[in-house]
Order: C-alpha cells, then structure tokens, then sequence
C-alpha cells in the first residue's frame, strides 16, 4: 500500500468517525474521557513499558537530556495526563449550544449553533502527553482527531492509542474517532496535508521548522504559533518595587517557554531610577541582561551590549534585552516590528496609558499589570488548551475546547419563502 | 522591477497602513465610507466612462452576454452600490468591543476585544460591484485590503480604486488602505499567495477553478465556498400546499445562484401525495424534473430519469433532482454524502425530526419549514456580506463586517505574578 493509499484510508475513517461523533450526546464524549482516566490507571504497567522501549531507543540514538526528559512518562507526568481528563470532562459541553437567537422583520428565527470542527490533525514532537492532552480536548468538542507525534515517542503514542480506542469503543463511540499515525515517515504528513476534503484543519506544535514546513503544504487551514517574543512596557508612572517583580516572574519564573519574557522597554523618564536596582535583582537571578547603548550604563557591570539581532530574538533561557525608549509611541513601534503577537504588557499608573496600550498593540494577549507568563489556557479561565494561536483567523490565543469548535446558522420558518 | 518585487511593495504597504486603519476611530472608518458614497455619486460620469474601455474590450474578445452583464456598471449598478456604503456607514462599530469580562479567582479581570483581523485580500472575477462591496467591508472592520479583480475589469477598478484613495485620504485615513493590483498577471497573484507575513487572510470569490488555485498556492488561511448543493427534505409530515411553495421559491426564484435549491428528498410515505402536483407546478415554471427510479413514475411526463451524476451536482438553472427516501436516515445519509455544507432544509410539522435535523446536518445554514435562499447575509440579519463560507474554520455561512474580525484577550492586572 503507497502512502497516498494508507493516508487516504486514515483519512476517510476519521471523516466517517467524526460524523457519529459530532452526533453524540456530551455524556458519551464524557463517559470515553473518564473512561480514558480510569484506563490510564489500571494499564499504567503497560504505558511505563512501552515508554521504555522508546527511552532506550533515544538512549542509543544519543538524545540530549533535555528531550529525553521530555519524552519520559513518569509516575508524575502520568498522574497530571489523568487529571487533565478529569478536568476537560468535568467542563461544561462546548457543542449544542445556539446563541444569538433573533426574530427576524418576517417572523423567522435565526441563531447561531455550536458546532464540532470535524476532522482535526494534530502533528506535534516528541511529548507523549500531548497525545492524551490533545485527543482529550478534540473529543470533548466533538470532534475526531488524527494525531501524529515524534517518531521518538511512537510506542508511547501506540500505547496510548491502544487505551484511547479503548475508552472510545466503552462509550459506545466510534474507535476510529482518534487515530495515531504509525508510519512515521515525512512523505505520509505531507499526503494528509493535502486531504483537505477529509481534514478540516491542522495544528502543528513544535518548533518553527515543523511549523513552516506545515504552513507551506497544508491545503487546509493551519492554526498555529511560530514563536513567543514578549515584551513589557515599563511607562514612567509604573510602581516600581512591583514592576521589578512582575518583571522577575515573566523572565524567570520559567525562562523556557513561549510566554517568558524577551525584552524589557523602559521609559527614558524612569531608566535612572530603575534599571540599576533592575539589573542588581535579575543578575542575582542568573539572568543575562543586553542592553541597548542608553541601557547599558545603567545596568551594572555584568550587562553586554546587545547585536543587532538580539531585538525580536526568543532566547528561551535567562536573557533579556533591554532598550530605553522616548515614551509610549516608540515602545508600541518596538512591539510592532520586532514582537511575534503573543503577549504584551504594559506597567502603569496611568489609565488613558493603559487603554491606549491594550487597544493598539496586535497581541494574542496584551495586558496591564500583570505577567507575560498568564497568557496560558488555565490561567485566562479556558481550562485546558490545545496551544496558542498567534494568527488571527478562528483563533487568537490560548485554545480550549471551544475554540476546537465552530457556529453554524440555525433557521426555524413558519413556511417562510424569500420575495 | 520584478512580480516579487512589485507585490512585495503591495503588501508592504498593505500592512503598514493596517496599522493605521486598526488604530483608527470607527468615526474616521465610518467617515471614508460616506465620502466614498458621495464620490461615487459626484464622479460616475468617470467611472461610467472607464467602465465603457472594459465593455468595448470585452466585446472585442468576444464575451458572452452574461458576462457582458456583469461586468457593466449602470445606472443602478451603482445606485445599488452606493446604497450600499450607506447601509454599512450606518451598522454599528464591529470593532473594540470586549465580551466576556469576567474576574479570575486571583482578582485579574480578564476578557476579549474585538480586532480587526489586519489584511485582507480579496481575489475575485468580473463585476466591478464587488470591488466597492469588499473594500467597504473590509475597511468598516478595521482591516486593510488587497483587492484583484478579473483583468476584464481592469479600467473600473482602477476608477474605483482612485474614488477609494480619496475617500480614505479625506477621512484622513492612508490611502494604502485599499489598494487594487494593476498588475493582472497571474504570476503577480502566486506571488501574493505566498506573503503570508503581510496578508492574514485571503478570501476568493468566483468558480471553482480559481478557488482551488488560490488553496493550493495560499501559505495563509483562505476563506472559501466551493459550490452550493442544497437540498430540502420533505419529510411525511410536511404540509403539501406550503411545502410547494417554499420548493418553488428555493428551486425557480433566482436559479443561477448558491443558495437555489438543487435537489428535493421526498419521503416514500407522502411521494405519491405529493410529488404529481409538485410535477405539474414545476413544470410549469419550466423546471426540468430528474427523478429517480421510484420518483418518475410520480413526477409527469416531462420528467427525465436522473444520471448517477445528478445527485450532488449544482445545476444552477431551471433543473431539479428528485428522489424518494425511506426516511429521514436516508435523507441525511443522501445530504452527508452529495450536499456541500450550503444550506439544508427540512419541511416537517414534527418538532423531534426538525429538532433531529437542525443539529445533525452538517451545513453552513440549517432550517426548518423555510427556503435555501434565506442563507444570505442580509437576510440572515448581518447586513452587508462578502461572501458565504462553507469551512468551519473562522466562519461557517454568511461573512459580515463582524466576520472579517478577530478577538485578542485583553488582560486588566493588578500587578499579578503567576505562582
């Protein structure tokens, strides 16, 4: 069987298992969920088991420690998966709902109903979890899903298969409703992303290599996230004992991630006053501080000069860049060349500041006095999420359940006709 | 200079006057849309003159009649147009509000605005109106666009285009906001497809063709329709006399276009009730009638028996497939199989099959004892639209001002740090 063939066949049993699922009651789609959390207990010998092979694997392959760590299903990563199933069922139904219902100038009633995607693709590296984290969530949505993870994880992701079919046949859904991609070769991805008759949308997750290369031949549409460069705005009313620590927690707190902190503007006003105790702080924390030539005398003498290229750079570890700027106007101009729409912050006194920060700056997320770090599913209030969207087409953010879901047009007539 | 370097220009400026535009008050955006209604006014004998180079060129290359008609601009073409900006002038702001402010557990209020979605490209054939249509669209929402229209109407839109520019610039808006490509060439369009830095979203609108081009070369998301295959159920229950005419309606009123009804499913239990006066009605409106095996003994002497390939196909004239049903399981499997996720409709007096109906059928527009011609924006209660999608990402039916934006989560802290 070629690819095309084996793909296509995937594909199409996906396309017919979302039909069933987008058509069962929220209690079903919940009961596979839970289900999925008890099985995940009972057979944690087996998951552990299969992880094993592809430790070793990667052992032998010479991994870095970093991605082995990543790879690995602990008694811990394992206890969060299945609080995250407890959890995503415990959530209200995200589908079915119908809003918006008007009566229309000739008596007709239109609303707007929720409704699951249909197919979604997931491609994601080596993290094991996310199998469950992402099946979880298009399910609950009532959607079907077609996953494919790191070739490194693909006895843990086999395993986990295994189990969720199991959930699903227990519920009386549709086993086919979540599909692991065996064959781990490019070729297979690249014929899915071409069937966009039977996959509705794409989610890589990953680092800006995958993702690019999914943009480029995906014919369905791609919801995704090339990278967080983060910036706050210090103003010169800003509190400046709590500005140092928002900007502590947004830099430090965990330096590695999409929404830490890259790059600190301060207003020219405030610079004397704050960048040398700032410097004194995050030193002590380890972090690397490159400053812009008006920052740099300010910044103690373990400050570098920054390149060129050090704007707009996403350092994941503990570097930061730091610019003066005249004011607000040349802050917002920094955000706009250099950010990646992911999160911005402003730190202020001033309300008419303030407002005028979070209308202008283009952000996944922009705020006021808060850190970088909170732009996260669970912090915003959406329970789990599938990643963040920084492209503004269906969503921009963090992605939940209902964000996997779409409205369409629901038309009660009384025998109506159009003149 | 080359179609890169010439397009790369476009987009550029595309995205610099976004900025703008977005930051803009709905005041000035309002403003630009009423001034370009009074330049349209003020200015048609330029614009009927330049209108008057596309027609005698077209006739020249020897365009049929219908396309003849489309691309000319008459008296009420642009009355219709103007009529337009005026209507869209007067629709509330779609842009800045925030819903869902609610309050974190850790006392952040946290919410989302609405956004203008950036740049927009429209691609789309022949009749100039559209040009108007999208750009007052497009800018009332806050975005700025690249607007390609069919080489035929090249003169129009360039007249169009230079009515637009001043309109912008006297609301003191920048003139980039609106830009049409003069370069007609379908390199120049490859080469926009692939600017997905610059462009957000790219919306076609025209035959088949010419979307699948555009999904096929487009590195960022498209909006889209392919065809509308809609179908009307008549399920046992429905009312005869009323059911024939919402059938008339949906199949004769305006045949030629997507919403227009292209295939009835009768129930075996009422067909024979049913289907030799909906022969003789039909027929007499000049519907030719393509029944199945069961339904043609039903439908009169003028009907055809129906081609495998009848099932699913969009006519867009005075045809119609018909074909009897076991039920509703039938009815819906038919729908799923051949419809295209347009606008379905069921005819009952039975509340549980409307309800079953309305929630299971995968379509942009679902509706019950009503016609397939309401799936419109302006019937539907929208106002204005650019087009009707049938891929849930983004938008499912209609597009209005509202559907051509976005939302960011906006983040009001009070110096909160994550834990």
């Amino acid at each position: 069987m070629s690819f095309f063939e084996a793909m296509k066949k995937v594909a199409s049993k996906a396309r017919e298992a979302s039909r069933k699922v987008s058509c069962a009651e929220g209690s079903a789609r919940n009961l596979a969920i839970t289900e999925l959390a008890e099985l995940l207990q009972a057979e944690k010998d087996f998951i552990f088991a299969e992880n094993r092979k592809d430790l070793e694997a990667a052992r032998k392959n010479g991994l870095d420690a970093a991605r082995l760590q990543r790879l690995e299903i602990t008694e811990s990563v394992l206890e969060y998966m299945i609080k995250g199933c407890e959890e995503v069922a415990a959530q209200g139904d995200p589908v079915g709902e119908i809003s918006k219902m008007e009566r229309r100038p000739n008596g007709m009633m239109v609303g707007r109903m929720r409704v699951p995607m249909g197919v979604i693709m997931m491609i994601f590296e080596s993290r094991p979890n996310v199998t469950v984290d992402a099946a979880v969530l298009c399910l609950k949505a009532g959607n079907a899903v077609i996953l494919r993870g790191g070739s490194e994880a693909i006895h843990s992701n086999l395993a986990l298969a295994a189990l969720l079919r199991k959930a699903l046949e227990r519920a009386g859904l549709p086993g086919d409703a979540v599909q692991v991609v065996e064959v781990t070769d490019r070729e297979a991805v690249s014929e899915l992303l071409k069937m966009d008759e039977y996959i509705d949308v794409v989610i890589p997750r990953g680092g800006e290599g995958l993702i690019r290369a999914v943009v480029q031949q995906a014919t369905m549409p791609v919801l995704k996230h090339y990278k967080g460069v983060c910036h706050i705005f210090v103003d010169k009313s800003a509190e400046i004992p709590k500005a140092m620590d928002v900007i502590k927690n947004a830099k430090v707190q965990k330096p590695g991630v999409c929404n830490a902190l890259e790059c600190l503007l301060v207003h020219e006003d405030i610079a004397e006053d704050f960048l040398p105790s700032l410097g004194t702080l995050l030193s002590a924390c380890g972090v690397t501080l490159k400053g812009c030539p008006r920052a740099m005398p300010l910044l103690g003498e373990k400050a570098v000069a920054a390149e060129f290229d050090d704007w707009g750079r996403e350092f994941l570890d503990l570097t930061l860049a730091v610019k003066v700027v005249c004011g607000q106007d040349e802050a917002q101009e920094h955000i706009a060349r250099y950010g990646s729409n992911h999160s911005e912050v402003i730190l202020t006194r001033d309300h008419a500041r303030a407002m005028r920060f979070i209308r202008e700056v283009d952000a996944s997320m922009v705020g006021v006095n808060a850190s970088t770090r909170f732009n996260d599913g669970g912090q915003l209030g959406l329970g789990a999420e599938i990643g963040i969207s920084t492209s503004k087409l269906h969503a921009y953010g963090p992605m939940g359940a209902t964000e996997l879901t779409s409205t369409k047009f629901v038309l009660l007539g009384d025998w109506h006709i159009r003149n």
